[in-house]
């Protein structure tokens, strides 16, 4: 059980843990970057951070899923927009923050390599829950008849999520493809043709 | 100019080295195998390694390029195909060679970051051959009336490289998502409306 507050002392610390570490990544870059240390530039202890993260893996993934939730609160999707619509402003908010698609990259690779169950199972569940939250909005939206039916919505929802993350890469490497216009063109492809 | 012959036995080394090299990575994953580890692996010295490849990061990019080319020559594309079926059929045969998907996200991935100058010169190049080889096709398609024209071909190839690129990692993570079938879907969005 633990002395009381401790668990509230350890969910702040945690936290304190994720908000340093974000800072030496995107000073310092992934590559190279051991877990001891980050722990030496975040001035604690290899084993205290070990208490925290149990691998170097599993620090990366809570950096990744505390910079999207930040990242939520900071930029919340509206609740009336289409699925595109959600899609394009989550795309171009994510190039803005510094390092996010590259460490969101960085470890999807990772999470495709065995021997890496805790991303692997990270990124499996959170491409489903993006999907099936697409997935909801595009069947409404077919229902509503603003968007076409001729392709199901699951298959338009893991292509939408798909464009989304290849294009996000492409335009880092090379800005020239205009990031925003080219997402925004799929309203176009998912309207009805009637 | 050194021996003759010197320059065509450089080029079966090389060669011979990223076959080698294929296997290791093949066997071992990607994480954790140093240039010297392949070295040893190989049954070559560090140093000879060193010869043909600065970094590691050089050596992976060839061994990706290597396995790129022998699949193209194995699978070489028809000229007649469409430009949506020659990339879901890239992306069919893509997921089948063990470690290519993965190799070529941690590539990328890797490109994004600072100090990749190796990859991200190659990789920035590559994407524009692609997406430049896709423009041709769709263009002609739009010309001939089989592709939608209310959207630029640049936008189209762009998008398609992209959810190609997606969804086989999306596949790797959950075969549930039917690769073929989804990216197929793709001909259905680009058919002109009239």
């Amino acid at each position: 059980m633990g002395r009381p507050g401790a668990y509230a002392k350890g969910v702040a610390r945690r936290r304190e843990i994720l908000d340093r570490a974000i800072e030496v990544f995107q000073e310092r870059g992934l590559q190279g970057t051991s877990l001891r240390r980050i722990a030496e530039a975040i001035g604690v202890s290899h084993a205290a951070l070990l208490h925290y993260f149990e691998s170097r893996e599993q620090l990366l993934v809570a950096v990744y899923e505390h910079a999207e939730i930040q990242r939520g609160i900071r930029d919340p999707h509206p609740v009336d927009a289409t699925g595109v619509e959600t899609m394009v402003r989550s795309a171009v908010v994510n190039v803005t923050v510094p390092g996010l698609v590259e460490l969101y990259s960085t470890l999807v690779a990772g999470a495709l390599e065995s021997g890496s169950e805790h991303g692997k199972r990270f990124f499996t569940a959170r491409f489903e829950r993006v999907r099936r939250d697409l997935v909801e909005r595009l069947a409404a939206e077919q229902r509503a008849g603003t968007v076409r039916d001729d392709v199901s919505a699951e298959h338009l929802a893991a292509l939408l999520v798909a464009a989304s993350d290849g294009l996000q890469v492409q335009w880092l490497l090379d800005p020239s493809i205009e990031l925003e216009r080219t997402l925004a063109s799929l309203s176009v492809l998912l309207r009805p043709s009637r």
